[in-house]
């Protein structure tokens, strides 16, 4: 019988289809188009961005270092790479600003962090080292960011293949740094908050340690677990949390994110492995950089685009899933395993 | 400059790009695959579906009547017809029901109404008569389906073309009859209600009766209006509302009800042509059948599917949009009334 099921924390339900529960092989493999355009995101093409906010390379020393372009010179030799979007969604205002509500123009900074110079080394065959390399820049970027006075929140995102809106292959995150805090981030920390102020504990901090014992357990390493959540959306949604409680990912350090670099690269290389290299987005879900939501618990959510959101789902909010949860923890283990 | 916009109601925020605006001609058409199966849908193939829970039909003197199929057999000649989905998200519970709470089982109903007998008659190319029985066939099943007494919200929707989900091509709409209110609607109820309880005023008339004075609007007869509304969260969507507070499309009389396949028709239309008969989903929102919710006002919501949602949108609830809703209404407008 299909089962109805209540997110951990949102009034947020789904419809779960067990009875014919969709295994990898039931979902269609993906229509890929060849690139034949020149990437402007591989070394030598610098020029076709805009200058580099940020870049980690390394010195004479060969020591890791961050920098960024200068004028109208590109820095050659990088390891990552911070530039604003083309097409950007979010602008930095002019001049001084004294905006205190959330303002008419979209001011804040929209950027792609290009992960590797290599532009097939996506996390499933991207050495650990370099995807550590791609956080770092992400959360150094973000720190400088979370400075400017007209922003509120850090949206962090991978959009992967085409069913995943990515426009371009090579291997990039997406940098919104925005004056609000997008709803269900919002919707999150408010109702997480509401049950810290009441049961003295962190509702994550619970599903980290119930959801390891589950069948709904996926992977972990020291520092964080990867599960498919009681309630996921998607078919082989899965989410990656940080085991100690943590607000947001701009306070990890190294060790974190290597470890973080560690668990992205096997879930993500069972979901490939899984279902033929699939379409996905992945979201960071942190704290704001004002306001404080004491119970709130950051982690990554990763979207497989495997079925179409249709009328129920976009005029509802409300979802059906043809893939349990159980299903997708089952297949996804035994792939970061093997 | 991208502006920032807050839904009428809820707290929902989208990013207008003003500035390279999407024209209907920016969008790549959609490709679309021709079908080669027997379409289940069609008179003739009845037996490939379940037994119609309803269905309209002429009877022997000309009139129109409601009428369903009896055991095995299955009524020929139907003007529209309504059955189970062969995959249902929610089931009908078996025996009694003594539930009081959200059940575990998705309970309830999920059907298919097929709008008319004919293989192509999309909106856009039905006669207003046509669309009319469709209207008349899910207000019917809907207050059947609202009889039951574990069932709190029927959602009712219309799939159209490949990315908006529709497996087949035949027209047809869907009817969820389930235990719990979707998310969205009840975020609107719960907003609208607040707004009426502090200002005495319905927010949505209020829409209606402002936004057919800006360039938002597209279209009007004696009881809808349509418009694009001022936080679109797609790329030409529209919004049907009626003119006069109303609750819910159940309680609307025939008068309404061809008002309203007259407005359909016409926008669809309008749609269909500006953008190469382009996907989309349509939802109406209505009030549930408990609850009481006074300031809410029912209405049609119309999403066509020409971009991609991504990592932004699907992590935080918040949009950007290509093509401001002024520029949809206006290149909407010159068609409808063209």
């Amino acid at each position: 019988m299909p089962e109805l099921r209540k997110d951990y924390i949102l009034d947020r339900w789904v419809v779960i289809a067990t009875e014919r529960a969709k295994r990898p092989h039931d979902f269609k493999r993906e229509e890929r188009v060849v690139e034949s355009k020149t990437c402007p995101f591989c070394p030598g093409n610098e020029h076709m961005t805009p200058p580099a906010t940020l870049l980690l390379k390394r010195d004479e020393e060969g020591n890791l270092v961050f920098d960024c372009d200068k004028g109208d010179e590109r820095v050659k030799g990088w390891i990552t790479r911070c530039f604003p979007n083309l097409y950007p969604a979010f602008v930095p205002p002019k001049g001084e600003y004294l905006e205190k509500r959330v303002p008419k123009i979209a001011h804040g900074h929209h950027e792609v962090l290009v992960e590797t110079p290599n532009h097939d080394e996506h996390p499933p065959r991207a050495s650990v080292e370099q995807l550590y390399y791609a956080l770092l820049t992400l959360q150094k970027r973000a720190m400088l960011l979370a400075e400017k006075q007209y922003v509120e929140y850090i949206s962090m995102f991978r959009n992967y293949g085409p069913r995943g809106g990515a426009s371009l292959y090579h291997p990039h995150m997406q940098i919104i740094a925005s004056p609000l805090v997008p709803k269900l981030v919002m919707e999150e920390l408010t109702a997480s908050d509401e049950y810290y102020q009441e049961h003295g504990e962190c509702l994550y901090c619970r599903v980290v340690k119930q959801e390891r014992k589950t069948e709904r357990f996926i992977y972990e390493n020291q520092h964080f677990l990867a599960i498919a959540p009681w309630a996921s959306r998607f078919p082989f949604e899965f989410w990656i949390l940080p085991k100690e409680h943590s607000l947001t990912f701009l306070d990890e350090g190294e060790e974190k994110l290597r470890a973080l670099a560690e668990i992205l690269r096997k879930t993500l290389g069972a979901l490939s492995e899984a279902l033929h290299d699939p379409s996905y987005n992945l979201a960071f879900h942190v704290h704001p950089l004002i306001y404080g939501f004491e119970g709130f618990h950051w982690h990554i959510e990763v979207y497989p685009r495997l079925t179409t959101l249709a009328g129920f789902e976009l005029g509802g909010d409300i979802y059906i899933n043809v893939t349990p949860p159980e299903v997708a923890a089952e297949e996804l283990k035994k792939r970061v395993e093997g």
